[in-house]
């Protein structure tokens, strides 16, 4: 919890630079040999933790507010973030309201109000990066899926439903380039999607449905190596993958 | 354009009840018979169209919000629908911004801020559905796909934007049951999912991959009628339609 002091400042510091009523909270999802992971905040003095978020300069573009927020807040440079969905119930922010309403009258407390909170996910390797907690936080740190703590606000609903997008997105969207190797295998690849999905998928339909997307090249010869019967390699076709993200996929409709 | 007296009158009335620089535009498509339209309007002063859009009131969930400005502005009543994306560019709307700085100093002036806007999009049968036009506006009508006329701001990228998202959701999300008779044959649906795509579909293919989803259930006996050969008739499975609308398609991973 912020002194009187430092809330006053921190109020009249947002009046002057940030746009009124607009939050961007951020969902980094971390993927690395089969481990999913989410990246969150905690306080010192509160026990639950948090999603980063932040706020929107007055000119800021809000794609660039979400890439400056999570930079100032985890350290976390250069991450491509994808916006999915606004939160806008009226109570959302409760929480924080009371627990400053006593401390600074609502006209001189910018972060009284209500805020819709704007929503960006993403999906990073997380041996690539190294989160790094700001001045507001004790922790900056990966959470494995199967043990999330509890969530403030309503960061637990904007949580869920980042990972339903994501989990939609394998649908219509090609995923991966950035976390698999140059050249991969076709269980490596799998592993990813189970991993999202969170359950087993048949070998045969995997590799027939993921083949259909065209965004696959195959290597001419199988990998080397002792085994038996080498597996075959693949790697993005960059440019289908790349139109494939924009335009859904060839095997679509 | 405005009269200064009613800029003024609208900007306290807009201070007093809206959040600030929050607006709301809907893209409401419209489909009846192999036809694919959009609701526009129309002001009496201005050539080109705009999507009917407006404010938050200050204590109003933003879903409801949409819902009562498409009523207010068209006449629409108990549409669904979904929020898609966020538009957040700093000068998008600039043009209005410009054009009513000389009648009121910016300070006095609502609707001189910079405004994020969040669309929402429909698909409705447009025979159902009867458009009125606001006070504010000349015409509400629907307009061709293919014959747009010039839009205002940059509606023309919300538009597109919400296009976009209805073509992507017909490879993750059931379409249709709002569109088509109770009972239906297949070249009935598959007009549906050509009228969006704006493009042919091969038949047998629609015909696999529709099935695959597990929404369609297949009456024991074909149409009756004196055709030589008649169509097998379809209807929804509702409750895997609905659950599909939440959690993708069972075809999908």
């Amino acid at each position: 919890m912020l002194s009187k002091e430092r809330l006053i400042e921190f109020s009249d510091d947002a009046r002057k630079n940030y746009l009124d009523h607009i939050s961007i909270d951020c969902v980094v999802f971390g993927f690395h040999g089969g481990q999913m992971k989410v990246l969150l905040l905690k306080t010192p003095d509160e026990e639950k933790w948090y999603l980063p978020g932040g706020f929107v300069l007055k000119q800021e573009p809000i794609d660039d507010a979400a890439t400056r927020i999570l930079q100032e807040r985890t350290g976390l440079d250069k991450i491509f973030l994808q916006q999915f969905r606004v939160f806008g119930d009226p109570d959302r922010s409760k929480f924080h309201n009371d627990l400053y309403r006593d401390m600074l009258p609502a006209g001189e407390n910018w972060f009284s109000g209500r805020f819709l909170s704007i929503g960006y996910y993403a999906l990073v390797d997380f041996f690539d990066v190294n989160p790094q907690p700001d001045q507001f936080s004790e922790l900056c740190a990966w959470r494995d899926l199967d043990d999330m703590p509890e969530l403030q606000l309503d960061h637990e609903l904007i949580f869920k439903s980042a990972l339903d997008t994501l989990r939609l997105q394998l649908n219509y969207q090609p995923i991966g380039y950035n976390l698999m190797p140059k050249d991969f295998t076709m269980p490596e690849l799998q592993k990813l999607y189970e991993t999202i999905l969170d359950k087993k998928l048949d070998r045969r339909n995997f590799q027939r449905r993921v083949l259909a997307f065209g965004i696959l090249t195959r290597a001419d010869k199988p990998r080397k190596g002792g085994a038996h019967k080498a597996p075959y390699l693949y790697s993005f076709d960059l440019e289908n993958y790349t139109n494939a993200l924009t335009e859904g996929f060839k095997g679509g409709w």
